[in-house]
Parts: structure tokens; sequence; C-alpha cells
């Protein structure tokens, strides 16, 4: 389940709590267009603003929204006392796979983060995604230690935050991690806007965020990269350079996603949870109008 | 009682949970000192790996050993029902102030973070800290913001992350800070490291790690400072270099006051939630030799 379109989607929540209908609409979409795999309760699934309780509903909800699509959920918690009871209900209600971030207040070390994918590989039965992205967990991998990691029991795929924008440099990239991890464990590109260099370059997966609301313009992206047709790949993702210009603008995805998603109807305002707010103003209007001329589905 | 010193106790915990009375020993110990105020709960408290039950618990023991010390703890969560729901429970076991750091997990924008307060200022009863700290929140206040945020009702004091070393910029930062805000909120510097050029050059207290395993130590830097002395204060903090440098080595204090409070016995190993560790090896030697040296108290 490691290769192709991992698409997350949104957990749309507010402070009565999460829209278990719309979250349920978001993932049958998902079933429908025939992602590969589903990574429900991501960053952009939102797993760091819900308590274990919601957690385990939501991953709940996903599996059986599903239908045959394996499900993967974020483990990712401050303490390995809630990681560990996180898998132990995930795993219960079904998912086929957990996401773990090194999640940090205080800063982490490369042996607190090794012994916590050690202590957590010994204790799982489905596999493992590694989660690296520095703009949410403020942690650094070494290529080093995602080797170290990589060689643990259950370890099956690497999601990278991305990969430097030249083909070439992306493919040094790629090819220095590939020869630090055994062989079957995927590479997986994250950061959209990297997302047709890093499968051009030889990442096998694509974790991605719009994938999660519009995933059959991210399948067109998936399916030309990893059949090797770079070319048409990199067309396809350079269509959606307004997209990704306001990514930039608003600090990154995950606003703009959730605010798409109120837009196109696929959820109610407010869809996050305060302090987080959707965008409004002139910002709103300048997304609706990117996400109706590039015709995301 | 945002003047003086506060010191920040650590919570001694670990997979067992909460050690309390380890903890009670370590407040009443600040009482004994005659410390200004007590912050428990800070991140050194390591109020983000505690569940909120935990949390409300914590915070009556430290009102119940603080006799007439006044006790701050911090309401800081990722959802702002969370803040606001930690605020009600902190104020009904008797905390006299209560700290608010703008908690990240998704990248806050300024506007997001004035709403928290504002929420926040219009729901309590007890005087507001803001804690501006991006080594931990992950947000950099700019200081017209931080003016917007002092104009709220029940805020009184504004910690802030450090000043520049040089005293003539120190007291260039930290008067242009007061231009922006009302003359009745104070400004306490943080990181201890800048605890005697912070406090010489305007600030009015000393919001403190190491007041809260040695605070006659801290005291003593804090008296000389408040009372115009600030060649006796700065020679005090020059005595303590090597344990500064110590914060350096670890990444920060936390980990560093952690080793020393197991290593004067103030808590049993171990103290720190999993991922997070004491220093182990020959860091912990060097800092046992560090701390016998200054004779810290």
């Amino acid at each position: 389940m490691f290769t192709g379109l991992s698409a997350f989607p949104l957990t749309p929540m507010n402070e009565q709590g999460v829209d278990e209908n719309a979250f349920t609409r978001l993932v049958e979409q998902l079933a429908t267009a025939h992602v590969d795999s589903i990574g429900a309760l991501g960053s952009t699934g939102g797993y760091a603003y819900l308590s274990r309780a919601e957690r385990t509903r939501v991953a709940q909800l996903a599996v059986e929204a599903a239908g045959n699509v394996p499900v993967m959920v974020s483990i990712g918690s401050l303490r390995t006392r809630d990681v560990l009871l996180l898998a132990e209900e995930a795993q219960k209600v079904g998912v086929k796979a957990l996401l773990l971030p090194p999640v940090s207040y205080q800063k982490l070390c490369a042996e607190d983060v090794f012994s916590l994918y050690e202590t957590v590989s010994a204790n799982v039965s489905v596999p493992l995604c590694v989660y690296d992205n520095p703009g949410t967990t403020h942690f650094e991998f070494t290529d080093e230690l995602h080797g170290r990691i990589a060689e643990l029991a259950h370890v099956s795929s690497i999601k990278i935050p991305g990969v430097p924008e030249a083909p070439h440099l992306a493919k040094e990239r790629v090819e220095r991690l590939r020869g630090l991890i055994p062989s079957h464990v995927t590479i997986g590109v994250s950061g959209d806007v990297f997302a047709a260099v890093g499968m051009n370059a030889g990442c096998e997966a694509w974790y991605s965020v719009i994938g999660g609301l519009f995933p059959n313009t991210a399948l067109a992206i998936t399916r030309a990269a990893l059949s090797g047709d770079a070319h048409e790949a990199t067309r396809l993702a350079e269509r959606l350079k307004p997209l990704w210009a306001l990514f930039r603008q608003f600090g990154g995805s995950f606003r703009v996603v959730a605010t798409a998603a109120e837009l196109r109807g696929f959820t109610q305002h407010p869809s996050l949870p305060l302090p987080l707010r959707t965008i409004s103003g002139e910002g709103r209007k300048q997304i609706a109008a990117v996400i109706d001329a590039l015709e995301l589905s």
C-alpha cells in the first residue's frame, strides 16, 4: 500500500466536534476515485487537535467508508505512552498502517526519536510509515537516522518533506536516501508542490494533501509519473502553479485546502478548530477563483 | 506578582505518572526561599505532556504547597476550547495568574493569536501573562501584536524569550516594547542566560528555569539587578557561565535542569516522559561537576 497516491483527507471539525458525515463523504469520494491508499488523521486531517477517543472514532469511520482502499492513520503524540495507546486502538478498528511523526514540544534528539520508533516497532503488528516533516514536528531527520529506523521491523515507507526543485538534484537526494534503507522500504514525497519532481526522481508514492480533496487531479499526476511519463507529470503539475502560489501565500497547504473544501461545499464553515480559521475576505475569493479555473476534481 | 523572581519548577513525571511528592517538595522549597511567584506547569513544568486532569491536579498541589507565594500555571493547548477549560479549572483550584502560550502545530497567524488572547481575556477573572517563546510555540510575536494584546483586560505581563547580549541593545529592545504597551503591564525576561542583562535593561521580572530548582542562586541575581546593582547582577550571572555553556551544549535548559534535579536527589530517575530522557553518560558527569562547583542552591 506504500506506492501510488496516498490521499490525505481533512477532518472537518469545529467547537462543536467532528463533522462525521462530512468526513465520511470525503473518504467515500476517495474510495470512489480509487486512490491507492488513504492517509486519514494526518497533519491535514488535524490529528493533533483531537483527543484519543475522537481519533479512534475518526479512524473507525475512515475504515468503514474506505471500502477496499487501505487506510493509514497518524499515531503522533508528544508521549510514547500515548503513541502506543493510539497504535493499539487504531489497529483494533482495522487500519492497515500507522504513520508516526516524531511530534515535539521540547526539542528531540536523534536517540529520543530512534527509541520512539524502536518501541513502537516492537509493539505493533501492521506496517509503519515514518513521517518526516520539520515544518510540523520541528524535528530534522538525518539520512543516517532514516537508515537506522528503516531497518526496524514493520517500517515500510518514509514520507519525506519534499525534494530539491531541480530534477537532477531531486534524483540525487532520493538516491542518497535509497542507498541507506532496505529495498522493501518505499520513499514517498509530500509537499504537493514537489510531487511530480519527487516521483519523477524515483519516489514510489505521493503522500498528498490535494489528493484528499481532489483525488482525480492528483491521480492523473501520479499515474503519469509512476508509468514513466515524466513529461506529462510535469505538465500536469505545472498547470497547478496558481494553487502552489496560494500554498506559499497562505503559509502552506492546510488552510488553503480547508478553505477550498468549504467553498466546494464538502465541509461546512467553520471547519477548523479555533484558533485556526479558514481564509476569509479577498484571500477566499482568490482561492475560489483558482480552484474553479483549474477545474480541480 | 509580575515583578521579581518567578520560579518555574519541574513536574517530575514518567511512564507511571506524576511524582506528586517530589513535585510538592520542589514547590515547598521555592516557598521557603521566598521567591516572588511560582510558575508551575510552564514549559519546564512539562505542561504539554500532561492531560487536563493531570494539569488540574498539579496546579492544585502547587497552590497547596506554595503557602503565601502566588502561583501561575500555563493554560497552553492547541485548541482555544481546551485553553478555556484549563483556565476554568486552574482558577477553581486557586491559581493567581494564567500563563498563555500560543501553542501551534499548524502555523498560526497574528490574527489567530490575537483572537485566542481576546477570547481568553473575556473569559477569565485572574491576570494573564503572555508567553512569547518561538522555541517551543513556533510562533513569532511582533511588537505591534504584543501592543494590541497588552491592551486586553487581565493582561498583566509579557514573558519575552531573551534580549540581545549587549547591554545597550538589550535596553533598546526592552524600551521599544515598553513604548507599545500600557504602563501596568510588566516585561519579564526568560532564557536564564539573558536574565541579568534583561533585568539590568529594565525587565521587572525574571521567569526563571534555574529559579525553579536553585531559588537562592536565582534570587541573588534578581535582588541585585532589581535594586539597581547592575554590576553585581552581572558578576553573579557570569559566575554561572559553565551552566549556560551546558544549556547550549544540550539544546536548552530543560534537560540540563531535569538532570540536575535527579543528580541532587530532588527527583527520581526517570523524571521525564518518554521519548524525552535526562542526560546520561559523560554529559551527566559534566552536569554533576558544574552544579557542584558552582554551589547552586
